[in-house]
């Protein structure tokens, strides 16, 4: 369970780095306001890319915490910038660090109860982490890259898939 | 590795159909040409709609041959309808659900080589899983369901999770 959770999230955390490197490195080459870029979204009712930053860190803060049976920790959802956006996913990488994977063991079976669009869900953790926890991770990471791809930001999905390498 | 792939491949392979499902009810209401829905795509030079649901299935047979040390099924990516992607969608389904779980035993150190890019890549079992096929699943699912969001299609989350529920 530790390693099918912190080393992937781990990974994709620092992918999803490296794209947002790559945003605020063309906003400044082309002038554009960062802040246009980290409120753009793909449609009206859609959250924008600084809020699916902040749900992708909470996907894989949650699964660490919840699985090794912590409290979630936390965090204000108060990032203006591209550099908060980065301190917020390093904040992330370092509490998932932290965890031992000792301290996954049974995470399996562990009961997991959250609250999500007002329902009380219950998993086992095995479910939980696999149907819930990376799903919703990804999602949001997916979805902001293809909120920067929309928007003209030269990616591709090797930046995606690598990991930060 | 059976639990952590087969399973969850078909869970969001019901979503991805349940999402498209109401992607033709929309062309219907609306009378909006199917095929103008299905090329849609987030940039020039993204994948449209079709390919994003081909990929995915690539992805889901890919990783329950690789991991079972069958060959790849190859299929050609002639859909053209969202009837064809809901019978590419069943056909992954059935590969996925005719595999035991005792053809992944030993699957997590299973040898996978792979072409990507022109590039030869080579995993254990449970890096390909959790590195490659299910992240690229998961990047093409979603970028699925943006490609429709942003056309206006009304869809939430919970049709990304839910497997069909």
């Amino acid at each position: 369970m530790y390693d099918a959770s912190v080393p992937v999230f781990v990974h994709f955390l620092r992918s999803l780095s490296v794209i947002l490197k790559k945003a605020e490195v063309h906003c400044t080459a082309k002038k554009i306001d960062p802040s246009v870029i980290l409120s753009a979204r793909l449609f009206p009712d859609m959250f924008p890319l600084t809020r699916q930053v902040q749900i992708a860190s909470d996907a894989a803060k949650g699964a660490g915490a919840r699985l090794t049976g912590m409290a979630v920790p936390s965090w204000a959802d108060e990032e203006r910038s591209f550099e908060e956006l980065q301190a917020r996913i390093a904040r992330t990488i370092a509490f998932l660090s932290d965890l031992k994977a000792e301290q996954f063991d049974g995470a399996e079976t562990r009961e997991i109860s959250l609250k999500a669009g007002g329902r009380e869900l219950n998993f086992k953790g095995f479910a939980y982490l696999e149907t819930w926890a990376k799903p919703n991770f990804y999602f949001h990471v997916t979805t902001a890259y293809a909120i920067l791809r929309h928007n003209g930001i030269e990616l591709g999905k090797p930046d995606f898939l690598a990991g930060g390498q």
